[in-house]
């Protein structure tokens, strides 16, 4: 089986420590925290604007790999699904997919509005969002 | 730098052989074409109906990691601007997130609507539409 190799492009920084403090999706989330791109990528940033939503990619690297099924939103009333048709951290892929709003850019930090994700994950991918 | 692996989920069948024939975005598309799951993963798709909007991950394995500012929708009239302000298909993690239409599903296979991806595309992920 070919892989691919995904490199960070900066990590995250923010008050949400564990997986019970954090929203369960980005869209009930008034959560505040920075994005630090690593200096490389800088010139990636580039027409990113304050007031802007993004569509930011994270890598999940303290979610579980191997469970394809999971009580939706963690509620063990909620019948079992397939994780490709919940939005749990946990699947093969641990990857998070986030619209956050930019309240500031500043260089390679951008702070956003709309955290669901913990503490330190990294960041994969940044893109407008449609 | 610390980097991570990612494994496909499964691969895309369709008639978009070149970029010039891909629509420059999925909300712009009616192509239709399929998703084949890797069997070891089939049960990771229990409850996707036909009918429902799921968001799909792509590895564009054809994308150039190496450039960080594009031309928008690829027309040099248009300044150059940062990759991560666009949905260039170029870019560090070539990752795409498309929102598309289940027409069907059986077994691991899904038949699709709203593609702008190559074929033979490997899939990384499969989430629930918010």
């Amino acid at each position: 089986m070919i892989t691919f190799t995904v490199q960070p492009i900066g990590i995250l920084h923010c008050n949400l420590k564990t997986r019970a403090q954090a929203p369960k999706n980005y869209d009930e989330s008034e959560h505040r925290g920075t994005i630090e791109i690593y200096p490389e990528f800088l010139a990636g940033l580039e027409g990113i604007r304050r007031g802007d939503t993004i569509v930011v990619l994270f890598w999940l690297d303290r979610a579980d790999r191997s469970v394809l099924q999971v009580h939706p939103r963690g509620d063990t009333t909620n019948p079992k699904r397939g994780v490709f048709s919940t939005r749990s951290p946990v699947r093969p892929n641990p990857i998070a997919v986030s619209e956050l709003l930019v309240d500031d850019i500043n260089d390679t930090v951008i702070t956003v509005k709309g955290l669901d994700i913990l503490d330190a994950t990294p960041v994969i991918d940044i893109k407008k969002k449609i």
